[in-house]
């Protein structure tokens, strides 16, 4: 027969956030390429609520203590060679494929070695993992327009005020950088950042602060990956905001 | 009893991009308050699948030819009211309710009036309607960031290259100003767009050209909302793309 392989994305982590068609896709698959801890998290889930494991041979190709992930060289050989061997095959992404997921390499090198390949979209981090903060990318007199960088890279050619947002995956290790940078343009070091370690996960804990205290801040509470930054006058509509920067 | 107001992100109007708590929360509502194409469209394949009526009354706020959408207010009204008669109600709303999607209006005029509520993300619209053209917001080599933004609102202090996505929503309207403002910076007049409409839908069209020919080509050939304007260097990754933009 023919192999499939579906690229999906898990979302933040968390069994209710996977879309109707990711939870499908899983439960008929016989591979499972599983990365990160937000589809393993999925997963693990899924297998709790079933009472029983699933069908398909789960694959885990992620970082572990100790373990280096596998490479995406070698993920995509992986992918290629299940393909091919005619396997239906789910390659579970944290968050969206399509958004710093790497999707479009593994499903160019699918399509290139004749294997069926599709893309199931995902709830990604970039978005979520603010709402579970009480944080909206966009709102009404608060802001009009968000950008999803990765750590250092775009910040500093980067415009705009405190209402348009900005969201920074892995931001963590850049952040002292990112915060300096934004401070010098229109948003000035008053502007509230937020950042949400671990969400959906049980280390989950937000931090709020402005561009000026948030690198000290972040240092004194030992702030880890993984980790959202968010920018931005939104912020101030968390409810962990503090009074003085909280939206009445 | 105590009513709960649940603002679930519906996607962009496939039942399988659903999430699967929001499916649950609709399975249990007792009146769904729905706008938008994408949720109305969400509902009847859901109906159509289960060959048989939801359970829930629903409510349909959202635009109809010769009709008015009903008023931010009257929703926000509507929610409250429903909320402390102790319903417990779904909005359903196109895309992310935090996504351009007034969610946070809605959570906090629920919470002022002691309404329990509480935001379901969805798939935006913003990140998947690209994604069913073939293109990815982010990928390596090609692009590093995005912004979202609606219309022509904060594009002109936009910086960035072609290696920069920029997503526009609700911006068929200002195509032509915001394709001229765009070419102005890094990206030039050369830099590819692509416009997706209606995404998901029987409508669904893809139209690709360059900062330089879209208006015309969008004049041309009628486009009309909704659709999602994508431009950058990630275009050159759809299947639409004419031989002269794609990625070889």
């Amino acid at each position: 027969g023919t192999g499939l392989v579906q690229l999906v994305g898990a979302g933040p982590g968390e069994l209710g956030l996977l879309t109707v068609r990711g939870l499908r896709a899983i439960e008929a698959a016989e591979v499972i390429v599983a990365d990160r801890l937000g589809a393993r998290a999925v997963l693990d889930q899924l297998e709790t609520e079933r009472g029983r494991p699933l069908d398909a041979e789960i694959v885990d190709v992620g970082k572990h203590p100790g373990h280096h992930a596998v490479p995406q060289e070698g993920i995509i050989a992986l992918l290629v060679e299940l393909g091919r061997a005619g396997r239906r095959v789910v390659r579970l992404k944290g968050g969206d494929p399509y958004v710093f997921g790497r999707g479009g390499e593994e499903l160019a090198a699918c399509r290139a070695a004749g294997v069926d390949v599709e893309v199931v979209p995902g709830i990604t981090s970039a978005i979520s993992v603010p709402a579970v903060a009480g944080i909206p990318l966009t709102h009404r007199g608060l802001a009009t327009a968000f950008t999803v960088a990765t750590g250092h890279d775009q910040i500093a050619e980067l415009g705009g005020g405190r209402d348009h947002t900005v969201v920074l995956l892995m931001g963590v290790g850049t952040l002292a950088n990112s915060a300096t940078t934004l401070a010098r343009g229109e948003r000035g070091a008053g502007c509230p950042v937020a950042i949400v370690e671990d969400g959906y996960g049980a280390g989950q804990r937000v931090t709020i602060g402005t561009l000026g205290t948030i690198a000290a801040q972040a240092a004194r509470r030992g702030v880890r990956s993984p980790a959202v930054v968010v920018v931005g006058d939104v912020v101030r509509l968390s409810p962990y905001a503090p009074a003085e920067l909280a939206v009445d």
